[in-house]
């Protein structure tokens, strides 16, 4: 998602939320979606919330595995992807300087530079090949220095989100044993959560809280209501 | 992801996959692994395909529509950020020219050039509005122009994958009947499938193939491992 790319240069009031809340967004949206149409959607096959409860149980353990190391590990590859275009870089700008710095002229050239100006400014640059190769990573590739530390964290964050997500539908199952009472007070209060949920990050990505919410909702609602209409097609009641 | 965002300004031979290779794996990699995990785990609890087949499909439903629908919502608000802080440009290079030009300035600084060659070449730049602030949106905000119709696209790619990917370790439990058998033919076909996959998704992300299919394996192994012994342990045999 390279909305939450968003660099911070300068102190500037553009938005940009901790990487803390977009790890717990990530996890916590998908976390309150799918055992929630999980859930309900056994609901329409099985009348023993036993079953629905060791389905979702089952679920959130793999869902937040499945995010949690997937995110750690996106996060490893994003770094030895950065440190091997960052190799390639210097590489370039040792064996070929020229073409290189052909290359800087062309993107400042793309913003409107004239030649003369992109051509004794890369001149100047090029003198530092640290900087000349931070520039060609930045501009040329689009590519900002990863934060080798985040992985770990990442994984751990967007895991326990999804599993405190998934508990929230999952929950009046543990508790009442009739599958079907138990989907009507989990329907309620997910719902009531995924509109809560939907608001604050509507707000923490600088989107309309209001809307984002009700898009949140609606994703939800629609996940289990398909969900619950395909198994008690499939299920019958077992 | 930040890795997925190489921007492609040059024809080099810095790697970018295709957006739909990118879809494809963000789908598979969950549509393999969670409805896998879901169908072992719940394999430790009860006898009955029937049941599995039921909540592996109403799983892969949820799961589908909650990415499918997360990934278009995504796509939405990046393409409303970016002409959000667009518009906030504009708006700051119009009512605070200087303060603007001020940290074209430092960017450039940032990078090695002189104080009076940054100076010189902000007002050269300056000249034409729309670069300006392309080169604000690019450099000082790391934001790169969103494609309108990728959400879409995005979407339903992601979605699909995401079905595919799930009904390989479900098909098992459509044929056997018997819960216990069905689980040894979806272990073998998923480890078997996650493997491949993972060989390709390393692959098509410039990383090495035979640990890439390592670790996605493992990921897949161990969700499912866990799952099965939590279903084990609380659902008992229903």
């Amino acid at each position: 998602m390279s909305a939450e790319l968003v660099a911070k240069v300068h102190d500037e009031h553009h938005f940009e939320s901790t990487d803390f809340v977009k790890d717990v967004v990530i996890g916590m949206a998908d976390g309150l979606t799918v055992p929630f149409a999980l859930a309900a959607g056994l609901s329409g096959a099985v009348d023993s919330s036993v079953i629905i409860v060791t389905a979702g149980i089952a679920e959130i353990a793999a869902g937040s595995i499945a995010m949690g190391l997937g995110g750690y590990l996106a996060g490893r590859t994003e770094v030895d992807h950065y440190n091997s275009e960052l190799a390639r870089e210097y590489f370039e700008v040792e064996k070929f300087p020229e073409k290189e710095k052909q290359e800087v002229v062309e993107v400042l050239q793309d913003f409107g530079v004239s030649e003369s100006s992109s051509r004794s400014i890369t001149e100047e640059m090029s003198k530092d090949k640290e900087k000349w190769v931070q520039f060609m990573m930045r501009f040329e590739l689009g590519l900002e220095k990863p934060d080798e530390k985040r992985a770990g964290q990442s994984a751990r964050n967007i895991g326990i989100a999804y599993i405190v997500g998934g508990f929230i539908p999952l929950s009046p199952y543990i508790f009442i044993h009739t599958a079907s009472q138990a989907l009507l007070v989990s329907i309620g209060i997910t719902l009531i959560a995924l509109f809560i949920f939907g608001f604050f990050k509507a707000k923490a990505t600088g989107q309309a809280p209001w809307m984002g919410a009700l898009k949140t909702t609606l994703i939800g609602a629609l996940a289990a209501g398909v969900a619950f209409g395909l198994a008690k097609v499939i299920g019958g009641k077992v």
